[in-house]
């Protein structure tokens, strides 16, 4: 069991949440759904009936340190990787691996994004016990599983995954699609064969690290001068200085798309990257007007709305149907549910 | 003229700008006209080169005199009287009255509220000179003088003084009329005998003590139990064991409908109450889609709203037409500009 590791990706600076999402506090670190619990608890804690709290591992940025050591407070300051830069999946994993096998080369590791939601945690297990008893398998070595999620509707704001054989547990993929329009998303929901893409990865150390060499060798050969200072006091200048000059590619275009030996596990846990305002008032309790509150909120002649406020402020909401009201840090946002995919230009203006 | 005194009622607790106003600071202290000074402020200025600064009072809430003395640093803390609980304007001014005469019997007084808007000062001075000279000449010792504000439109959120003779500067009061309906307003607007009643007052000490004595000598005999401790360190004991006896009567029911000595003096100096957040849209600068801003705000598609939020805050504000956006002190409202007159419903549920 102690070969088992969990990377958590946590270097997102998500603005869609805007104003509750910032550079300063991304979305990671939010509780948004008022579970009590910020996103990338939850993932650790979700994660930690599978993997050893000593064996995850968090690849963020420099700037947020402090910030998963205090939602994490189980890790110790090394299981967290700062990369100086924002340089896409395939770098920032590329160096959880490395870091892995300077001290377990025979490793299998479950990659994560830090801030999806989960809802049924015992299949979630299930799920990744299962994956992981797979690549576990010699025969299976150099398998390159993802995590493919039953879809419930045609949704064009995800990946999906199609599988050849969508009968077995553990199915072949036929290819990855890009997010889909509308008409395409139904056709992938009547054909059966198409998943919701989840991020969420597993493989055996050598079998990722084969398939880096494969398809990366120019990452691999920066990554390899400096194979004997990880773990070492030198890793993080050695990391600085090298990072740069990786390519910015995601795991999914620099290797995935490239393997031939990837698998997917179609599950159905409950789950959703609540990438947007609107996936978020899917999941939150309603009042008898559709109207998702949090905290001491006053609504009259208000429908289908989210009043998301911080905490310790009051807020009356008069005459809204189908707007978002958040209030976080100084800063406030009202606007058109419909609209928020245009938060990132208005937040440019401000 | 070291006779002149002028009162300043600041007691209010108006709830009608919430959230920029509350309990802990209500309007009079607030600059939400964005001019650089409270409506306190302002109000002390104005009349400034008419009284000279150590003959102002100002009556409001022991809560607030740390206020009052924050916004008008001329004045020594004896010249704020405290009222240990609002009990409306008649016992209000019949305490700065007595406090007067312990120091100049034979003063002339301006009442003034002190959270109302004046645009020309020049004109205002020369009308409340004109109208302390009056009260100054023997003949007119008890005369009580308004100052009606020539109406503009139909208003009906103001009371009403109907004259008798509209030509002279000086008019004898008909009648004082509650807040009219908009027939009504219309019909007052046509007539040409009518004034929007500011409540500014000006009177002899005499001419309004002598009122007091023959409209409301139950207080007045309250206030003779005390009339040797004005002015003395027992003052405040005294009042607070009297004020709460005192009738809950506005100068206006108590002593301004009863007397028949009393006149009003047309005028026009851009006079506004500012009671309410529509009030407030008229007097501030527009943006090209009639929105009035202050701020680091950003507006998309948004219309004739009033978004004010807090100095530090900033805010995005999309897909709203005639609204209300207002954000102080922890407290956030959104509702219909049309709706305003609800906001104390609203508060009240919070």
């Amino acid at each position: 069991m102690n070969n088992r590791y969990c990377i958590i990706m946590a270097g997102g600076i998500g603005s869609r949440f805007w104003p509750l999402s910032k550079n300063n506090y991304p979305k990671q670190f939010l509780d948004i759904l008022g579970t009590g619990k910020s996103f990338i608890r939850s993932t650790f804690e979700r994660f930690l009936p599978v993997v050893p709290a000593e064996n995850f591992l968090v690849v963020t940025n420099a700037a947020y340190k402090s910030l998963v050591l205090e939602h994490l407070p189980e890790l110790n300051p090394e299981q967290v990787l700062c990369e100086p830069m924002r340089r896409n999946t395939a770098p920032c994993l590329a160096y959880a691996n490395y870091r892995i096998e300077s001290v377990c080369p025979d490793a299998s590791i479950v990659v994560t994004p830090a801030d999806h939601l989960v809802t049924n945690e015992v299949e979630f297990q299930r799920v990744i016990r299962l994956g992981m008893d797979f690549v576990e398998q010699p025969a299976h070595t150099d398998a390159l599983l993802t995590i493919g999620i039953r879809p419930s509707r045609p949704e064009t704001g995800y990946g999906y995954i199609q599988v050849t054989n969508a009968q077995s547990d553990i199915c072949p993929v036929e290819s990855f699609k890009e997010k889909p329009n509308l008409e395409t998303a139904q056709a992938y929901l009547a054909d059966g064969h198409y998943y919701w893409n989840s991020g969420i990865f597993i493989w055996s150390l050598p079998g990722i690290q084969q398939a880096y060499r494969s398809y990366l060798p120019d990452m691999v050969a920066l990554f390899e001068k400096g194979r004997y200072l990880f773990n070492t006091p030198e890793e993080q200048d050695f990391i600085n200085g090298m990072f740069p000059q990786c390519e910015n590619i995601s795991i999914d275009y620099g290797v995935m798309e490239r393997s031939q030996s990837r698998y997917t596990i179609p599950a159905d846990f409950g789950w959703s990257d609540i990438g947007t305002w609107g996936s978020l008032y899917e999941h939150v309790q309603h009042d008898d007007f559709g109207n998702a509150l949090n905290g001491n909120i006053v609504v009259e002649d208000t429908r289908n709305t989210v009043v998301n406020i911080q905490e310790g402020y009051e807020a009356v909401v008069e005459g809204l149907d189908h707007y978002l009201v958040a209030l976080r840090d100084k800063s406030l946002l009202v606007c058109r549910l419909d609209d928020e995919q245009n938060i990132k230009h208005w937040i440019e203006r401000l």
